[in-house]
C-alpha cells in the first residue's frame, strides 16, 4: 500500500443555511479544499452523508455533486454509516489511495438538516438506532445518552458538574473558532440551568441540528510533495469497527466497544500509544459521549473522562486537549461532515494554522468519528512529517 | 494491487417478502453467500443500499447488518450511488482486497421497497433523479425513460415492438431462474397491450418494485486457491463513472454517458474488448435502457440495440447473450441489491451452475450497473480461469 498525504482541506461557515441547498453547501466545502491543496483535477471522490433523502429528499449524491462540482465523469460513491459516514469516507478514499487505484480523491461529507423535508430531523437522526427494537418504543438519541451518563454516573461517580465542564470547554475553544455555528462562550451554571430534554441532559449537553460541509484532499506522499508547499500530513494510522446497533444488547452501556477496537487498529497501524497523541477531535454529540470515548481509546483511564475534564486535562493547555475546535457542541454537528470536519480541524493544527486555538508543537493528532450510540466508529491517526 | 477472486455468491427469493424485515432479507442471502464460498469468518463488509431511509425509515446499515450478521465488530460500509449502490459496493469490497486492506470481504446489497413507511415507493426511487430540477416538476423515472425511448425512436427507427422484445427476452430467461419475482414468460401482444404509464412505456416496460438482497465473498486470488474447489472468478475490469444528474443537462438522452466511459475504464483494465465478453448481465430498469446500455458498452453498434434484440442476437443462444437471468425485468428490481445480482448470476455461469439458462462454454462475463437515469454506472468485467 501505499503512503497516503492530506494535501488540502476545507470547510465553509456552518449553521442555518436557509439560502444555500445541499449541492451549493458541499460545493463550497469541496473547492475550498481543492483551493487548499493547489490542484486542478480530481480523480475521484466519496461523499459521507447520513440521511440526505429524509432530510432534503435527494440520494444518488454522488452523481449530484460530481456534477455540481464540475468534476463528472470521475468516479463518487456516497458513504453512510449515520454520524460517522465522513470519517468512513475519508477512510475509503485513503483506501482508494494507498491502494493505488486513484491519485488524488477528494474526501468530504455533507448534511443540510435545518429545513426538513419528510417527517422533522428528530425522525431522520432515530435512524441511526434500531427502528425495530429502539426507535419504534419511544426512545430517540438524547434518551440513549441519557442512560449512558446515568450508568456512567453510577458506575463511576461522574457528576453532573463534570458533563457540563465538557460543554464549557468546548464552547471555550469554539469561541475561537470562526467558521463554528455556536462560538458562544457558556458556564457550568448555564448548562445546569438549560432546558432539561433527557435527565440528566439538557439542551447545552446536546450538539446542535446543522447544515454544513468539509472536504479534505487525498494524494500519494510521493506525489504530494511535488504539489505543496505547505507541511506534509500523513495519514498513520485507520481503523473502522461496528458495534450492536441497539444499546441494550451490550453488556456495558458506558463503553464505546466500537471505538475501542477501531482505536487499537488505528494505533497499532500508526505505531504510536495514547501517550503519543498531541490533540484529537472526537465525537461530542452529547457531553456524555466525550466522557466515554477518551475512556474508550486510552486517552484517560476507564471511568476517569469526567475528573480529567473537571481538572483541565483535556483543555487546550491540558496534557490531551480535546476538541480543539470547539468540538461537535460548539462547531455544530451536520452529521455527514463531521468526521472530514475533524480531519480539517487536526490537519490545520499539524500545521500550525489553527489561529488563536493553536497547540504548540503539535506532531501527531486523532480523530474518532461514531454513529448512533456507537453502533460505528472510525479512527484516524495523522501526523505532520 | 492484489488480484481478487469472487469465492462465493448468494441471492435469495425475491418479491414481496412482507413476513421478513430489511435485516432478515439481507441475512438471508449474506449466510448463502458465506456458505457457498465456504468460509467461517468475513474480514470486512460493503452493503449497496439506496434509500432504507425512505423505504423503512433506518440508516446506519453498516451497524444493523454486521450486528445481525453476526459479524461485529468488523468494518462496514454502506454504499449509495442510487440504483447502482450493488455494483459500486461490489468496486469498494474490490479495492479493499486488492489494497491488501482486508482479506476476506462480503459486498453484498439489499433494499426492502414493498412496504413503505414514508411517502411511497415512487417518491422514494424519484430522489435518484434532480429534486429541485426535475423532480419537483412533476417527472419521475417512467417519465425520463420514456422521452430517452422516444429520442432514440426518433434518431435511429428504434420500434415499439423491438422495445417489448427485451421484455419478451427477459421474461423467457427469467422463467428458468427459480429465483425470480416474476417468472412468467410474456408476449409482444402482452407488452403492446399492458397498461400505459408514460408513452411509450407501457408497464410491461417496466421493472417491479422487489424486496431482495444479494451478496458476494471476495479474496486475494492466492488466498482463493486455498479455500475453494469450486472454478475460480477472477475480477478482472472494474470501472465506475458519473454524468450529469439530469436528464436535460446532456447532449445526447439516447447516450448513457456514464456506461460508456465505467465500460471503457472497465475493458482497459482487463485487456479485453466488447467482442471477448460471452455474456452480459444490465440494467434494464425500463426496456429502453437495456437497449441504450448495450450500444453504450459497445456490444452492437450505436442505435442498433433494439434491431440487435429483434435479430435476437441478446437472446440466450445468440452472439451476446444479455441478462440470461431474467434482468430487473423479471427477476425483479431491489434497487440496492441488483447490482450485486447481477455478479451472482454472471460468476453462476461461468462456474457452469447456470441450470437450463447455462452459456455453454461461458469463460467472460461482463456486468453494468446505473443510477438514475444513467447519472452513474459501475461495469465489472469477470473471467474464469
Amino acid at each position: 500500500m501505499r503512503e497516503v498525504a492530506i494535501i488540502g482541506v476545507g470547510m465553509n461557515k456552518w449553521g442555518e443555511l436557509w439560502n444555500k441547498s445541499l449541492r451549493d453547501v458541499f460545493t463550497e466545502a469541496a473547492l475550498l479544499a481543492i483551493d487548499d491543496a493547489g490542484v486542478d483535477h480530481i480523480d475521484s471522490m466519496y461523499v459521507g452523508c447520513m440521511s440526505s433523502g429524509l432530510f432534503v429528499g435527494q440520494e444518488h449524491l454522488s452523481s449530484l455533486l460530481a456534477d455540481y462540482l464540475g468534476t463528472n465523469p470521475i468516479p463518487a460513491a456516497r458513504i453512510e454509516s449515520a454520524c460517522a459516514s465522513g470519517g468512513l469516507a475519508l477512510r475509503l478514499g485513503f483506501i482508494e489511495v494507498a491502494s493505488g487505484t486513484s491519485d488524488i480523491v477528494l474526501a468530504g461529507g455533507v448534511e443540510k438538516m435545518t429545513d426538513v423535508a419528510v417527517d422533522g430531523a428528530t425522525f431522520a437522526l432515530s435512524t441511526a438506532a434500531d427502528q425495530e427494537y429502539e426507535v419504534y418504543h419511544g426512545i430517540t438519541f438524547p434518551g440513549l445518552y441519557a442512560m449512558m451518563a446515568r450508568a456512567h454516573m453510577h458506575k463511576y461517580g461522574t457528576t453532573r458538574e463534570q458533563l457540563a465542564q465538557v460543554a464549557v470547554k468546548n464552547h471555550h475553544n469554539g469561541s475561537m473558532n470562526p467558521l463554528a455555528q455556536f462560538p458562544q462562550k457558556v458556564t457550568v451554571e448555564n448548562v445546569m440551568k438549560s432546558v432539561m430534554i433527557a435527565d440528566p441532559l439538557r439542551i447545552l449537553d446536546c450538539s446542535p441540528i446543522t447544515d454544513g460541509a468539509a472536504a479534505a484532499i487525498l494524494c500519494p506522499m510521493d506525489l504530494a510533495k511535488k504539489i505543496t508547499k505547505k507541511p506534509l500530513v500523513k495519514i498513520i494510522g485507520s481503523g473502522n469497527a461496528t458495534d450492536t446497533i441497539a444499546l441494550h444488547s451490550r453488556d456495558d452501556i458506558t463503553e464505546i466497544g466500537s471505538t475501542k477496537v477501531a482505536g487499537e487498529k488505528a494505533f497499532k497501524m500508526a505505531g504510536k500509544k495514547p501517550e503519543n497523541i498531541d490533540l484529537a477531535e472526537v465525537h461530542d454529540c452529547f457531553t456524555i459521549a466525550e466522557i466515554c470515548v477518551i475512556e474508550a481509546l486510552g486517552l484517560v483511564d476507564k471511568g476517569k473522562g469526567g475528573k480529567a475534564t473537571e481538572d483541565g486535562l483535556t483543555a487546550l493547555d491540558g496534557k490531551i486537549p480535546i476538541n480543539t475546535s470547539g468540538g461537535l457542541k460548539s462547531k455544530g454537528h451536520p452529521v455527514g461532515a463531521t468526521g472530514v470536519a475533524q480531519v480539517c480541524e487536526v490537519v490545520k493544527q499539524l500545521r500550525g494554522e489553527a489561529g488563536d486555538r493553536q497547540i504548540k508543537g503539535a506532531k501527531v493528532g486523532l480523530t474518532q468519528n461514531m454513529g448512533g450510540s456507537g453502533g460505528s466508529s472510525v479512527v484516524h491517526i495523522m501526523e505532520v512529517v
